[in-house]
């Protein structure tokens, strides 16, 4: 049966940046927490809109056409095939909300790529 | 191209309780917000699950083997056929996930049914 997840505390649990963790699925999609640190890698994701919700911190989200910056309780969806580098001066705690097979660098493998995720 | 959503800002237009408006969409599934206060229907979703996610105040789901509390910060997924009564005994700000096609009151139709949902 369905139970309360507390951000903050997943949060908590998540060591290390670029890595985003699995805390809870709805329908098709996952419920992911992440720490950004730094800057990520431009890339899109083909076929799935990937969404953003800031929890703690300031995260840039750069896209071809300029920025967009985002505090807590700010969301933001990446549409399916738009570039865009997350980068996070100082860290940011944020949630994810992206279909199941979803890929963290899109159609970019680097050395952050994750191809299996941690559930907490 | 996608800009910031601000919830409490979003929020701060929901003037009517058990009206979810639609601030954002990710795949096939809308971003709401929405107030709660009160005791609402219990009802289920045939097809769909549903995501609550706490902004302020304390949302109580019922449920039928008991009680679920969420404070903000916090969020839970309420699977397709399960059955459940969100109450609001002070009022709630909430984030809601779920298919474009969710009915609010699922499988049961009242005074508080909304067939068509504002955006904003």
């Amino acid at each position: 049966m369905p139970e309360p997840v507390n951000l903050a505390e997943k949060l908590g649990l998540v060591k290390e940046p670029w890595k985003p963790a699995i805390v809870g699925e709805v329908n098709d999609a996952y419920v992911k927490v992440a720490k950004f640190q730094g800057a990520f890698t431009w890339h899109h994701h083909e076929h799935e809109d990937e969404l953003f919700l800031v929890v703690k911190g300031t995260l840039t989200i750069r896209f071809r056409d300029g920025d967009r910056v985002l505090g807590p309780g700010e969301f933001i969806v990446v549409p399916r095939g738009v570039e865009h580098c997350p980068v996070a001066e100082e860290e940011v705690h944020a949630v994810l909300i992206e279909p199941k097979g979803t890929l963290n660098t899109g159609n970019v493998r680097e050395a952050r790529t994750r191809d299996t995720l941690e559930r907490m």
